[in-house]
């Protein structure tokens, strides 16, 4: 017995539900008694989005995420949390590793412990063939409370979404690339999540645009891998490949490329330009310093957690909000 | 009501009542009824250490830490919930801040969701001045469920402590340069916690031993703040103070070092020595590469998350584990 449950049965949205348990007034008063109807008649205890009636609300949200060491999702749980926190709500958070079908169970898990509403942290969420039911795991849960996703893209009545348009921001940096002179741009990429994919058609459309062959092989690495990174530009190196500069889907990666510049004595940035992703601590500790996309997940997670806020308020929020990223010019890049 | 309580009804301690609660046979018939009379008659409902009679477990174990962007608390909670994992255990986590007020309230909060133990991750829990009842918090947790300390020290019989021995790594990292001959070691430090305070003694004690004053100020800096370490050493450099070694209490404020000896053309290591502390991702990302001690987050957490599942099993853990950290030698000091 859920929300979605006395919705169905009311013929109304989980939002006006929502606005009838908390007593909000925008309500029509037929609408209100045939969803006071449902709920008299299912037996509903509203325990989600109670909080108006000081009913059983446990002021906590549940995050889920693949991996709490990576950078950039452990600066996003840490600002999701604070954000939470400033508005008395407490949160949780657990760690899914990478694995799909264990995505289910972790979703099962954070839910059994009476939580308000759960985030789901990093586009890895999102599977990538929606036509079949891989992501039914976050449907159903959207059935008991509200879902926002960061990063992560999925239609839905309870589905509350924040993505960084990470196409835009590659293409716009490999554009600047190319307005350089570039024409032997390699890109270092890893992972095949949703937001990896986006980066990576975000490269090949500018090359596509400006005319220029997308001859020099991109790869596949870990997250993590800057020796890997580094030794896969030795080896086009070795190939007497010509390469002009170096696009990276993490900081990682282009650290890697910094190193590889460094030890074959080639110029950076007069004769190698070099751009990371997500603006890391890595990219001030680099000499020079990294030029990089910067995907302010400050404030996507400060957007996410407001949406999150006015729907556990009974209030309306965007389903979909897309927010662009910045490039981030340091030494790496010629200006 | 809980597992303290009947402890003391019985006059046995809370181990003991674990095991009868987990049918282990090496409790004595006397004690074991002794047990089950108290239980019975407070009327105990054992919900925690109740793995073996397939009770009302929930087999998940709480994690509190201060901040989960924190590189070297990332990767901590990264194995904790990684091993817990392996044992068919869930885990939860919540940021508390750096604000002592706020952390009895999240121990509370993170006990409502019914776990089966709690682990502290990092040394800021514990308060500096056990004299007085600033760790009172932790030790009234440790009557509802087995406590688990992970770079905190805190005697109580179902408190459980895993530490590096931050003194004695320090300490041997700065005899190294003093061997080399080093007599105007920087010691640039942040944060004021049980930890940062042992990594300070053991460079002040070795300073002290080798009869060389401690003549350049140590600083406080923030734990992440690269610049304001490179500026401080620049303060120095201004005022002619000689200076042959920097050692950090983490990395970032390394890898300032390393920038300002870039910037004024001090060779390294020749002219300066640089250590820093953790062994992060950073400590590869400069140019040359930083010498690191590294205290081995993924064996501590191995050894806590050991002794967890022993206790939560009704076995036996040892109270107190100290490990030793490893320098690792890279190109900031000479070999």
């Amino acid at each position: 017995m859920n929300i979605y449950d006395v919705s169905q049965k009311a013929g109304v949205s989980i939002a006006t539900v929502s606005r009838v348990i908390n007593g909000n007034r925008s309500v029509a008063d037929s609408t209100r008694r045939r969803v006071e109807a449902a709920i008299k008649e299912l037996g509903y205890e509203p325990n989600v989005f109670a909080r108006g009636l000081g009913l059983n609300t446990m002021q906590t949200i549940g995050i889920l995420c693949n991996d709490s060491s990576d950078i950039y999702i452990a600066n996003a749980v840490y600002y999701l949390q604070h954000f939470l926190s400033e508005h008395h709500y407490d949160s949780i958070l657990c760690c899914t590793g990478n694995n799909p079908d264990d995505f289910r169970k972790y979703t099962k898990m954070i839910l059994s412990k009476r939580v308000d509403a759960v985030i789901y942290t990093g586009s890895q969420f999102i599977l990538n063939h929606p036509e079949d039911h891989d992501n039914n795991y976050i449907v159903d849960a959207s059935k008991e409370v509200p879902i926002f996703l960061l990063n992560g893209m999925l239609e839905g009545e309870n589905i509350y979404c924040v993505v960084n348009d990470d196409h835009l921001a590659v293409h716009d940096a490999a554009m600047k690339l190319i307005r350089h002179g570039r024409r032997h741009i390699v890109y270092l990429y890893s992972g095949t999540t949703l937001s990896s994919q986006n980066k990576l058609s975000g490269f090949t459309d500018a090359l596509n645009e400006a005319g220029i062959p997308n001859r020099i092989a991109y790869t596949h690495l870990g997250p993590k891998d800057i020796y890997a990174a580094k030794s896969y530009l030795e080896s086009l190196y070795d190939q007497n490949l010509p390469m002009d500069a170096v696009m990276a889907s993490e900081d990682t990666l282009a650290v890697g490329a910094v190193k590889f510049a460094e030890e074959h004595g080639i110029r950076i940035p007069e004769d190698l330009e070099i751009i990371g992703y997500n603006n890391s601590i890595l990219a001030e500790c680099t000499e020079p310093e990294l030029t990089s996309i910067d995907n302010h997940v400050e404030k996507v997670c400060r957007t996410l957690t407001d949406n999150c806020l006015k729907v556990l308020a009974g209030e309306d929020a965007p389903h979909k909000v897309i927010r662009t990223a910045d490039l981030i010019s340091r030494e790496t890049t010629v200006n």
